[in-house]
């Protein structure tokens, strides 16, 4: 079934009376950076919102972002069925496709070429803080050239690190995963005990590795350590915390960020592959977890039984494991974002979402520049961690709204034998 | 709340009656090997049928299977709640503790001593073929010392890698995890294109791994390749494969098993630790797939983007995603286990599941003897395989009742700009 959701050929004439005073033309969507288990509920929200708004003539999606644009790659997303829209809103990663591609000057001249041809007046990106970054220098471009167009940044990113925003569409998703492998993991490492080295994605900041610790209901239950960049890590204290964890509890569960650096900053295991964003390859190999687990073996005792496992991209593609939080939100913000642009209350932006959560979560859907979330990324604060291997108490309460409910773990009493 | 579901100090008359013609004693439970999601399904089966039957005083668990026997660690577990033992059944991995022993003939007549001196008459042994030889040995020193007791093997494993039984429990649940990440990165894979390699457990027979093609809804998505140990890996093969499907798709997701050998029955990666039972250490490593990644890169091209997850411990032990069919029925084999040996029907044996498909699914329990199941392990027949690099319609309709309801990717049509 396919039904076409798009403009009628004679608006009605509120619409029309209103289109007068907008920015008339078609709207165009791209998806960047690494997929989310949401990113097309914001997809989804933007053409929702797009569709049938009297200044909008068609609604195009560009195949692989930036790059689909330079090579004339658009498709007709306006003409979506709304059960297609719903079943794709529920589907993992980019369904537009995505890119990892920082444009340069001459290559944002040439999509602003594309935009004047296909007449495009509203443009989102859905992407970190490298779209955002796309969308500021393609504005500089657009008011170089006097074109007139919305340009949006839509964010998504399961590292949590934009600025400004309280937290990011796709991170809810992604720390849910990871809490609920943790807490598997936790009573795997209580079944079988041992050593065992999780490594969690995030590169400059700790916010999924973090989201570990809410796989925590018993005193004794693990990450008994959590490592995130935000700490210099010393592989000396890390020996010597894992050792006293092993003394303690018999075995030890630990999680450690992807993105774990020395003093220098220099990352413990590095990959030779850099993306345009000078971005290093970390995630899709287990090297870091293998030389974490060899060094415990070589220095604490041959005979332990280390482990370590890498949870990989499954982090931010598993299908069926979404927050329900994240997903009515990452819609939320597209919605948001078509509805600012549409409004022409401001040429541009990136949304952000502003949390409340004493007397229960709220959450609420603003505007802030493109500047201020471009290019810089924010760290976890010193008030969410707790020493150098662990969180504060405080972190959980924000992060437990975002994932929403989490499995629980329950353990046999363990009666004596009378 | 904690109330006792333990037998009343005076049981009612019919139970009476019954018992007289009952061995009465003791009943022991002991979890063994790598967890599943539903093993605790299957513990809770073993104590709600015992707990309360005329021929059972007490029933016990195991602390760390064979082991917590040699060492005296009991718990009473007859003692639980009814809540506790619901929630219980709901957590992935051994709730009793797990252990990876093969235990000699010394100490299996000091667990038969044991079992004496804490007067057990019927055990239950969840695990693997391992498990199932452990009690087959324990039954040939009970009957030589002319002690007895009803001992009972309860089948788990994610492998699914059993005799006689259609499937085991803990395979369908692993089988959904394996089988929605795969949906997820081949979405994530469509998303960023490159060549990826998905590491799946499964050290003899490559059931789990073959779980990976229900991923697939439309004709290319992924995995495109799927290598299982039942075939013999050949790396110029490997190689031409990966080429031909990224010419085909520009993309490519493989799926490929831990226990992948050469023609000599070789590992392509191998570690040195082994266990008591002669098994070598495959997973809790990324070194399978970093391998193919970088044989991928160095034959294939160097600047080709090529990643490889291995999905570790997360495939036996993720929290809040186990099959429901897979749930009901590891709960149904420890009931049937524990039913069987109270019947008296027979002295020792092994819970199998039979399975119909045709006119809809339907599983029904019965019990094989122990030496049907111990030791040898069940490889994926011919007919179930495809070529060298897939799996045969015939396994889709073998694994997809074991798994149960799947989450589903939607695409976009791609409609072209007018």
């Amino acid at each position: 079934m396919c039904y076409n959701l798009a403009l009628p050929r004679f608006p009605r004439p509120e619409r029309l009376l209103r289109a007068m005073s907008q920015l008339v033309g078609n709207a165009l969507i791209g998806q960047s950076g690494g997929p989310t288990c949401v990113i097309n509920q914001s997809l989804v929200g933007v053409i929702e919102t797009c569709v049938g708004n009297a200044a909008v003539r068609n609604v195009y999606g560009a195949v692989h972002g930036i790059q689909g644009i330079l090579q004339g790659k658009l498709i007709d997303v306006g003409r979506e069925s709304r059960e297609t829209l719903e079943a794709v809103a529920k589907t993992p990663c980019a369904a537009l496709r995505s890119v990892r591609k920082k444009p340069t000057r001459e290559e944002c001249e040439r999509v602003l070429q594309a935009f004047k041809q296909y007449d495009v007046r509203y443009f989102f990106y859905i992407g970190g803080n490298d779209s955002a970054e796309t969308a500021h220098i393609l504005n500089e471009v657009a008011m170089a050239e006097n074109y007139d167009v919305r340009l949006f940044h839509v964010p998504k990113t399961i590292d949590n690190d934009l600025r400004v925003t309280d937290h990011c569409p796709g991170y809810g998703s992604a720390a849910k995963f990871v809490a609920s492998a943790f807490m598997g993991d936790n009573q795997d490492n209580r079944s079988l005990p041992g050593i065992k080295i999780d490594v969690v994605m995030g590169r400059h900041a700790g916010w999924l590795t973090a989201a570990s610790a809410l796989a925590r209901e018993c005193e004794d239950d693990g990450p008994h350590l959590i490592y995130v960049p935000e700490r210099v890590f010393d592989m000396e204290r890390f020996l010597g915390d894992v050792d006293a964890m092993y003394a303690k509890h018999g075995r030890c569960l630990v999680a450690v960020s992807e993105g774990i650096h020395g003093p220098g900053g220099a990352l413990i295991v590095q990959s030779k592959e850099v993306d345009s964003h000078g971005n290093v390859q970390l995630s899709g190999s287990g090297a870091l977890g293998d030389f974490l687990a060899a060094e415990v073996k070589a220095k604490l005792g041959k005979d332990l039984r280390v482990r370590a496992d890498t949870f990989g991209y499954l982090q931010r593609s598993f299908a069926g494991y979404a927050s329900e939080v994240d997903a009515v939100e990452a819609r939320e913000v597209g919605r948001t974002a078509a509805r600012v642009a549409l409004s022409g209350d401001r040429p541009h932006g990136s949304v952000t979402i502003r949390a409340t959560r004493d007397g229960g979560y709220r959450a609420s859907f603003e505007v802030t520049d493109l500047k201020n979330v471009a290019k810089e990324t924010r760290d976890m604060e010193d008030a969410l961690l707790k020493g150098d291997n662990d969180v504060a108490p405080a972190f959980l309460d924000y992060v437990r709204p975002l994932v929403g409910e989490m499995p629980h773990a329950a353990r046999l009493s363990d009666f004596p034998v009378r």
